[in-house]
């Protein structure tokens, strides 16, 4: 059985984590009807843009934070290609008091999407600046996701 | 008329307050189809967490905010029963700067839902940290709800 | 074709603006089933409320910041008539470290909604204080709107 959006990340020369558990009590996505709401995830990096990290780095720490929410999706799911599409991506952003450049950080998430799932990877979104996040990660995504139920 | 959720809030030794009025032009929760959104609620609780409050208060502090938003569920829905399960929830946690433990804190609601709808409780979540809420509040949730429209 | 919506607007005496351009690669907002998720906006005005901004100024850029969301819309829809209501509203609000009335700052975008589209367009609504914001702005919207299907 080939997961045609696995055989997609090969293309694109990335390898799925094995997924990381939930530090609480909580489902790392849940199904309701077509959709798929993915829980919060933080980035493995820390630190505030425009202070410790770079906007750069940041960037980069968006794309890496949705890798590892596909292999969470995967394990959840069973099979990426369970997911037709991105609806809602919401990304925070911990920024020092002067950076402002919140968008240009999430980029690297919605690149990212829209590389895997093309036209229907292209999403709504918000990217907003906080002045903390969980563990002092950088960069916090959460998605709502569309199911592919077989009716298009 | 027995109420099977108000049972199983009563073996929890939960007793919910007269539900607050918004203090906007706005509505506690709107049903959208078979979901129902609920609005951001603040805690009763002031401050900062890491500051002029423990994580150990606010982890109460949030499931008490709970308890009032089911209060005001129940004004909305007539019957508490009408809910099938929690499909998101999102805590903001108002934060010192080095305050970075929000999951723990939001795991005072989460814990809460799971007692009351078991399975169905279970849910995707995002925790994050602000440095400012709603008339000082330490704690504000909002969730995505499912209901029970009788199709299972 | 005469717009309902749109004399609506005349009637308030609102134009609306050419749509700006997303800064970034995604879509102003994007239907999903008989939703719509209408990406997050910024507001015109910088500045964080108590501090270079007042209450009064950000109530009316929340205002102005639906005005143009309303633009983007009607550019991706076609025409505003197919928004049959508002589900759910999110704002954010950058606040100096002791502004709380983030609520009184959102009724904003509350009340021209229920101008526009009376007891539809009364919504859930989470309003939050956040550090910072993209470009600095003063506030930030995101919107769940209801599409008519002709299903009522």
């Amino acid at each position: 059985m080939t997961s045609k959006i696995e055989a997609r990340l090969k293309a694109l020369n990335i390898t799925l984590p094995p997924p990381p558990q939930p530090v609480a009590n909580y489902l790392g996505s849940k199904v309701s009807g077509n959709l798929l709401f993915v829980s919060g995830r933080k980035s493995e990096l820390i630190g505030a843009v425009g202070d410790e990290v770079t906007e750069e780095e940041a960037k980069i720490a968006a794309r890496e934070t949705i890798i590892t929410m596909l292999a969470i999706i995967k394990q959840d799911l069973g099979n990426l290609d369970r997911i037709f599409g991105v609806e809602k991506l919401n990304g925070f952003v911990r920024s020092a008091p002067d950076f402002t450049r919140q968008p240009m950080v999430i980029d690297g998430a919605t690149e990212l999407l829209i590389e895997i799932w093309g036209e229907n990877g292209k999403h709504a979104r918000t990217a907003t600046g906080v002045s903390q996040l969980p563990f002092g990660a950088t960069i916090q995504l959460e998605m709502i996701m569309k199911l592919d139920t077989g009716k298009g």
